[in-house]
């Protein structure tokens, strides 16, 4: 009988998904980043639970109060990239022994600080002791029914774009980790990208209430990977002809002589948005977003072959199916949605 | 700085709530057993986590499926005390390494199980590996504004009532933690009562729906402590004059030289509620319940007295506040409510 270090997480799904009874007429298909509840004809409580463990999502050089606002970020980005504001956490805690006064203090600061930073606020939850530190959320909000964007919708012909700029994230993943030597300035943006990420609530938010994207997903699997599912949930391919990378991330590249799009493209730990815009609404869509202070960058075009190609500098690759791995889980990717 | 544990969870959920902002005008108060925020002036989205950990919340002899649905039933409960109908579940998963295959579909078993006795459909999740088993469910559904009950609302002259019996949760959790030798007829009656708890949601919702219920609280941390807590949260004492228990715990009792009040009242893991009724509101309450199968019985009297008095064959005992302890932390009382 296989054991689970050997399963990987994808197939630990894959049973459970196959032990559980479908709820019939679900608002949003099961494998979305979010779940729904019809409330009437016109709106949907959502809510999406992540849970972020100690050992395997918790980098070192990540404080308790880091840890805790990041177990919110991850499920408000998710919120986010479905175009739904969210409004309420709750938030079960494991926490091990040896934990100070002063750490749970910087949890509850954390946890605080996550939650207020979107205008959501935590509303109850429970705690219990646990071997590693497990900081389990659930978020809810209400969206309009026709503004949720799902994974499920990208046509052929639409803009691929992305939020911000990539590469970050997994640079400054790989300094800490590896305890690599950079110039302060350097290491300072691009560890606050692991250590204080951000949710794109506010053009999330923006996208869907135009209705301009047609899907959409956050990166935080690693923008590849990212690219896999809204691929596989909307049955296209997508030829990607650009990829925004922080400036930061190319002379670390440089120093380390390390490939700036591999650290972007499977790299982890980034909330940007990837989204598909309809090309009438893109103009607009870009302009919107910048008014936000944040890029909106055209990366490509969904295509009907089911491939997603990477066009650069006349150059054409595949991109791999590759994501986000854990710290500690070489085999497997993080949080994946059942 | 003194560790966590010697805090105990209550001073840890002290300091947390120290460090949270508190939603302006929350339709239910923090420190309920569910949360909600407003859908409009009639519903509520009303949402409750509660995590399930291996090495506290799974006692020797309970299965993977059982453990699983356990999970589900205990958030169950919660939502069934306060009379909202649970509609759909999330579950976040940290997978121990050593886990099979097998053990894998028996939790994805358990899971669907738990939310389909009870009408409710699992509708996603994530999984992730952790060093205990951990089962973090949140459940969430639509309730009347009007039909919540509360821990606040026990009024002096309500009666103070439960379903079912009580002492058998308890009684079979000493026999499998102990491996304590009794005839197989009781043993399994009793053991029966852990390993697959329910959740008394019909009754709970019908006591909502007939407006009958003035607070309900589950005594899933055993009756005592439930009691403490609806009397702090309503401000008002109880008499309790009588405590129905199962004959198979008094038989059970007297083979062990144990005192089945004790079992009853300081013993967790029983998923019965402990409601106060409107005095005008009990005969038809009691027959209500009573037409769905189970007994709903008078234990006695809201009164003034901020005390909780327990009077028996005319004798007259305080009882005490003390709840049930964790399977392995002697100190602390299992998962309490943010």
């Amino acid at each position: 009988m296989r054991r689970i270090e050997d399963l990987g997480e994808r197939r630990i799904i894959e049973i459970i998904l196959n032990c559980i009874d479908l709820m019939p007429n679900m608002p949003i298909p099961f494998g979305d980043d979010a779940s729904a509840i019809e409330i009437n004809h016109e709106k949907l409580a959502v809510i999406k639970s992540d849970m972020l463990v100690g050992k395997t999502d918790v980098p070192p050089g990540m404080n308790f109060r880091q840890a805790a606002r990041k177990a919110l970020v991850m499920n408000i980005s998710d919120m986010a990239a479905k175009g739904v504001k969210p409004i309420a956490a709750l938030v079960s805690l494991g926490v091990p022994r040896g934990l100070t006064e002063e750490d749970i203090k910087q949890i509850g600061q954390g946890l605080n600080e996550g939650a207020r930073e979107y205008n959501a606020y935590i509303l109850g939850g429970d705690t219990n002791e646990a071997s590693d530190l497990i900081i389990s959320c659930s978020i809810l909000g209400i969206g309009g029914k026709n503004k949720f964007v799902r994974r499920e919708g990208a046509r052929l012909g639409d803009i691929v774009a992305v939020t911000g700029v990539f590469g970050k994230a997994p640079s400054g993943l790989k300094i800490l980790m590896e305890n690599l030597s950079v110039s302060a300035e350097i290491k300072d943006v691009l560890t606050e990208a692991v250590l204080m990420p951000r949710a794109r609530l506010r053009e999330g938010l923006t996208l869907a209430e135009m209705g301009a994207a047609t899907s959409s997903i956050d990166s935080s699997d690693g923008l590849a990977w990212s690219l896999y599912e809204l691929s596989k949930a909307s049955n296209v391919g997508f030829l990607v002809e650009e990829i925004p990378i922080d400036p930061e991330v190319i002379r670390f590249a440089e120093e380390y002589n390390l490939d700036p799009i591999e650290l972007s493209l499977y790299g982890g730990e980034e909330y940007e948005l990837l989204v598909t815009v309809k090309p009438e609404s893109w103009e607009k869509a870009k302009e919107s977003i910048e008014e936000l202070g944040t890029p909106l960058t055209r990366i490509g075009l969904v295509t009907e072959e089911k491939e997603i190609i990477l066009k650069t500098k006349g150059r054409i690759t595949h991109i791999e199916k590759r994501g986000w791995e854990h710290f500690k889980m070489a085999k497997q990717t993080s949080e994946i949605n059942l």
